[in-house]
């Protein structure tokens, strides 16, 4: 009666509260929120990061002068990475949803914020820049009858516009980078 | 013999390996990370914003002509709201200092994130937009003579500068929103 005996028990399974009462385990993938890569949300906001951006591009440079403003050439400089970055994204979107597969790994969610970041923040500047312009000659020197201000202004907004449809793609890559969905 | 036994085995911690290989238990508050609230970089990345900001500010309210340019009174406007935001988020991180408590609860960090990213973003739509201006000054116009051109660079260089500080505070702060660590 006093031999040592050995009762194996059965760890219980590990499961994690999410607050709404129903404990799931873990490792389960948390289902994709629309506006990541991969999803067809993901996908809309790029074809309007990339309309915004061509919009932006072709508007300022139909106008003829352009060129004598660094401001408005940096902003179809910037529109133009925007344009390539935004397209190639929407290519590897539109991959992921054929192949119905997402994005999940640490290394492409780094890229896409990466970037997201990057392009955004450049074309905000040239947005802010071109606007500040804009603002100079139509308010502040009322020289509208010179120049193509209505050109002008349409291609700034459709930079705002842009950058508008690419901080959700921003914020949601690095939401879920920093929350390790992955 | 064959009468039922109860064994009350006791429940095993529930760890989380972080990749180390040493198990911690959980609910173990993370290690700070330097530039968030209530940590000395966090303190010295407020002091360096609001630094930068006043310098812009007040470079930039000196010049006896910026009121003329629309983007010139937007980057005083922008540089005021940052300085009052800075010293604010300052005066709470040496509170959380001296007290020896920091930010942990969601709802400050939500605060601070949101505070960060708007003003951060004001600055820095402000910052390119005199940076237009000062670059049509300057290089496209040549007008340098009859205007405060150092003064301006001066200020726009300063803001980049605020904008700069108050970017990992905003960042560090999302990634800590996001990440769960409260």
């Amino acid at each position: 009666m006093s031999h040592p005996a050995v009762h194996p028990v059965e760890a219980p399974p590990l499961s994690i509260d999410y607050g709404g009462g129903d404990a799931i385990p873990p490792r389960v993938r948390i289902k994709d929120i629309q506006g990541m890569p991969g999803t067809p949300g993901g996908l809309t906001l790029r074809l309007c990061q990339s309309a915004c951006a061509i919009l932006a591009l072709w508007v300022m440079a139909t106008t003829s002068d352009f060129p004598s403003v660094t401001a408005f050439c940096y902003l179809v400089a910037a529109a133009s990475l925007q344009v390539i970055w935004s397209l190639l994204a929407a290519v590897a979107d539109i991959y992921a949803l054929l192949v119905k597969r997402s994005f999940r790994n640490c290394r492409a969610l780094s890229l896409f914020t990466a970037g997201d970041g990057i392009f955004s923040t450049l074309t905000f500047a040239a947005a802010s820049a071109a606007a500040g312009i804009t603002v100079l000659i139509d308010n502040d020197l009322g020289v509208c009858s010179q120049n193509h201000c209505v050109d002008f202004e349409t291609a700034t907004g459709m930079a705002f516009m842009a950058w508008f449809a690419s901080l959700p793609s921003f914020l949601l890559n690095f939401w879920s980078l920093a929350s390790g969905r992955t």
